[in-house]
């Protein structure tokens, strides 16, 4: 089980507001079924490393539908193969470390 | 008004867990008194540029005083100048496109 | 066409060196027939789209067998639709602009 | 010594094309005297970590100046306190375990 955080920037959008476009990163997402976070520098993803890859291809198409001509696509993934981590968990973990 | 996403990962730790090092890393941010949010790849902090990146500097250097050699810090700041743009109002744009 | 910058992290190596891996990396990529270029900071692939999401999932799996329980991928992809952009391109471009 | 990657995008361009900004940044960044590398995804300077922050806050600044309302800018640094390492160490130390 991995996390994945995607963040999806249409470029050439003549204003500087780009939330049409997250939005629409969004829909499709939620059509995946996948437990997601958004959050106000991306949006979290958990899942298998295939999964992630994959729905991480889909969501990079989506700005080009709307006449945009230019995306640039940021991805990190944090993989552990030693132990289950979902989204939450590396917060709380922290979090019980700080008390 | 701007928002930085940080992530600082120490290399060299003999294990996968490097939850101590960003709990070090927050108990440095707490005292320094900008607002900010814990996720599980990052932490958001919202300040001015000028502060983002003086407190990214302190950040940075945390794990160091563990007997770590090498730190990794990434660092992606979103600087509006035309709005004004805080921790969750990102969040809260784009739900509202989404209902 | 597009162009990807992958950095593949092993996390819990016990000496801060991680060359060994990004050469494990790079042994994969010279089997995959793609144009790229390794740089100080990641590895610069040419392709479509599809290639590269393919690639990068191939790539992140490299460290796993090493003994590694922990990977951080980091991806970005520059995918530009209304022109060919391939590698040296964008150097060229600003280049030619800085004269 | 360390390492970083920068990369300045400005947002609400019109055009997909930025490569007038990206020249903008390379010109400031030449009047500052770091060895630096120009990539198709970014700008790899070799300095101390403190120029490095130095120098990075004065980048993101640079598309500001053009009318541009936002700038998204990324930073990675890579940071060795154990060995010194500069522009073209972590290739040539890569490509010399390849062969």
């Amino acid at each position: 089980m991995a996390l994945m955080e995607i963040s999806v920037v249409p470029i050439g959008t003549s204003t500087p507001s780009i939330g049409d476009y997250i939005a629409g990163v969004v829909r499709i997402l939620e059509g995946e079924g996948l437990k997601y976070k958004l959050t106000d520098m991306g949006t979290i993803i958990e899942g298998e490393a295939d999964e992630l890859f994959s729905i991480a291809r889909k969501l990079h198409e989506t700005p080009f539908k709307d006449e945009i001509k230019r995306v640039i696509t940021q991805i990190e993934i944090d993989d552990r193969r030693d132990k289950k981590v979902g989204i939450e968990d590396k917060v709380k973990s922290v979090m019980s470390r700080l008390r």
